[in-house]
């Protein structure tokens, strides 16, 4: 009766991601990791927050796959993590045999849940997750534009020092250094920020949303981001369950939309209780066309290189 | 030590809005009334809740003006609510006299508060604080905006089957019928409706948006919106208090921006804990810019019917 | 697939209910009333207010019982107030046609959904609505010692200068004058009040919380409480709505607990998706015990008033 | 004119504490951690998750004692953790070199801040503090009774069915395996698990609380808890903060109360703007006393092996 949200694997993103859905009261939590005593110790230690947060949700830790029985969404974040020096594409073989892993053993458990790809290269884990999973594409998603949108609403705010709660950004493409931040479509109270801004300092906070993850991977040393990808995956898990119809930029499966076919990548989605239940589909300037080809370009080399 | 806000009128709107600090806790409130019992009686119902809400935040329902000394924001709601087939204008003199009595007897107690004004003509009653209070004018700042720009986020989430959390919404001018929803300033995730919706639909919202508040009356047929107004109220409060840099539309005093002198009226300003710090100037398109004047004239009309 | 509650009545504990779970987003509501124009109006007030509290929840305001198919929760607030020298007894009549009309209407068409009775006598109307469904009585529950706990807490925390968050109460029997306030069950961090306070302090207490609501009626004059009731039914709600297991003083179907047969009357319940899923026996002292049999005596002689 | 709180130490804790705060907008952070890049990287992370959570509170990382000045609350957290096998008391001597240096560094730039102390062993480190402050005890306190009373009512509520929420409990002494809980003044909504549970039941929830924290070192094998200690320390924060006179289980310096001089241990305190503001004496049977003397007397071993 109580919505259940399965989180596969319980390193920072998957641990942080659990935290907060738990303290937000919004589903059960079964929280899974193939290494013995890391998810039942986080989830132990999340559980005895819940008297301080009045929460009254449960956390289950745990390596035993049957645990994940019904969930309403399964959140993959299992993977080998980026390190410094290592790009988006060396994890690629790697983190495909684990995803693959995950959906052989979750997606038959729970056949009307909707998939929520975390693991990197996300666009590629997306489509290995739809393969493998056989369901239907709207019930498999990637978390990427969120979190970089998140970025560049943070950079702008800064910029502009105003509340990062005001403004709006877009990015598409593909999760990855040639994603495309859309300026145009970035506002603060709706007023674009080609309004507010010169061009030179749009471009800088465009490349630094480009580099994000990079930059914490170089601050941090021997890890990398997880307070925002979780926020940003719990802002999608939240959507679905309660079919809030936001439109937020996921990974979605292409099937003739922008011009592209048969791959997945940034776009702006309707996200509620089906999943990405819509694509929206607006229409690029030249410039961002090329950027966004290039984008899906990027992606399906990954995914050639990957099939080879 | 802990942040006080006074809301002066305990009606429906003023109520409602004491009811939202107390619950969020971000304040203690005294919620002053002419009216004996009224108050008293209120303050307590919402401190009753408090255990439920885990609030720790207190309020004090009073008749005595001394209660509201030190305030860090006073929020004037007192004055005659529009009835049905009322105009805003008609308010204008007896709320006049209201808001005067109201700033005169709580200025000199809190010289450092921000006063938020949301008693119609709201534009005019704003002005009318200024000048009682002799507060520099980023102090006096008037609730329409926030309210307005709702109203219209609400009808294109409607029209669009999206989240309301997604939509952005820029509503200029006066807080009357003459209103300006700025159109291309009001996004779905950063995306201009110019783009998603027809000019046919765009200009239904934008009408309906002007008549949001008669629209209420004319349902309710014996009183008028106070959830909506109360958590306009509350967002701009929450901003201050908490020195947020929202940019909000409100209600101030134009000095020269927008073409405009020596009047209240409804712009793009930057909330935080000095009050309206900072008016955000954009360029308005020419029959923006027409649509601005008329409504920044019909403020002055009131402003000089109001002294003559 | 989003959780669903109908809240019947539109007055003020109904539209401050419906209010509170929209803002809060937990469930889509539908407020009835069989006035023409204050359902719809309210529910488009608090739909404007949806953009500035993040909530996609919806509210559809209405007259039409068919909108309530399908819910979760009903929530009966419909009857007339107690207005001023008023007793809880003198609704008898009149709240039970209303209440009987309400749930001929609503039950079969949301089989499954419990059934929260806010309604005075509340305990009366709990039983006429038990009568009337048909639903098994874990399904139908009252709403009563929420609130008066609420009071109690209330009033405990200001006695001792400490949060509210850290006084729990415990109040027992039947929702009126003859409630059974439980002091040695009354803590502040688990410590009983009678370690705290002397017995004249807490006598004093005890008073003012049986008199709660009439305290209320005498400052408003024209009107009762609503703030604190409706936070107190949000709390019921909300954990049959997640599943929450919170034990909470309710009005239950006494059916030999507590020396008790076949009569609604305010135990602790355990509260989750089943309703009131199970009756908490504490055993009572032998002062206890008379003034359970006394408040229980009074909901009785109600019943019978009724049923002759 | 923000609310200030610097966190000392980018561990696990510090920064989920950090998370918490800036989540909830209760105040902006500044995160101190001696590694260079560390609290950067984190802070980082945290701020880009700001538009997701609606938050307008800043993070700083910094390796700069300068930043933390005019702070309202230090929390220290920064010392060397404890290790599988390794008891609270090895670290005593590394920690007190620490976290003496902290206090040197935090203290006379922040002189009106209250310190709050989770550097293990809790209770030494906090008389630490206060000596090398030179601060008034009351602006000096240690976070321990909270957290384990929060894992004293996980397990109550687990063993009852009940949600966390409606569970109250009381530990006192100091915060090793020798804490004093105190099941009498444990209560599921106001009433005792004594009148709920078995003694054996109740032995054995004792005695998992009195472990907790080792119980998630085993199970983590190469880390300790830190969601619960950061979740505990928050409320703290957020008591000071908005001055909300929580009653809460504390290690504060006892001058005669509780039979004790000159030592920190945990008892129930009244937590507000003035930190600890005043301590709650309530009488212990002559088990507890016991007990609780043999707590005190770790505590001063500690104390005193630190001294010589």
């Amino acid at each position: 009766m109580k919505k259940k949200v399965s989180v596969i694997g319980a390193g920072n993103v998957g641990a942080s991601l659990a935290q907060m859905i738990v303290q937000s009261a919004i589903a059960d939590v079964v929280l899974f990791d193939i290494a013995d005593g890391i998810p039942q110790g986080k989830a132990l230690d999340i559980s005895e927050a819940c008297p301080l947060w009045g929460s009254s949700s449960s956390i289950l830790g745990t390596n035993d796959y049957s645990h994940t029985e019904n969930s309403d969404v399964i959140v993959i974040t299992a993977g080998f993590p980026r390190k410094p020096g290592m790009s988006r594409d060396d994890l690629l073989h790697a983190n495909a045999k684990v995803v693959s892993d995950v959906v052989e053993n979750t997606a038959r458990l729970s056949p009307n849940a909707v998939i929520i790809v975390v693991t990197n290269p996300m666009d590629v884990m997306a489509q290995v997750s739809l393969k493998v999973s056989g369901f239907d594409s709207r019930k498999v998603i990637g978390m990427g534009g969120v979190l970089d949108s998140a970025r560049f609403r943070t950079f702008v705010a800064w910029e502009l020092s105003v509340s990062p709660e005001d403004v709006e950004a877009l990015v598409l493409g593909g999760h990855g250094d040639l994603m495309v931040p859309m300026p145009r479509f970035t506002t603060v109270k709706g007023i674009p920020i080609t309004e507010l801004l010169s061009k030179d300092r749009i471009d800088a906070l465009v490349e630094r949303t480009r580099h994000g993850g990079a930059e914490i991977v170089s601050l941090l040393k021997t890890g990398s981001a997880y307070y925002a990808p979780a926020a940003a995956t719990y802002q999608m898990v939240k959507a679905i369950l309660f079919d809030e119809k936001r439109m937020l930029p996921c990974s979605a499966y292409l099937d003739g939309k922008y011009k592209t076919n048969g791959i997945y990548t940034g776009v702006p989605v309707i996200l509620g209780s089906g999943g990405g239940e819509k694509i929206i589909e607006i229409e690029l300037n030249e410039q961002e066309s090329i950027d966004f080809e290039k984008s899906v370009a990027a992606v399906k080399l990954l995914v050639s290189k990957l099939n080879s």
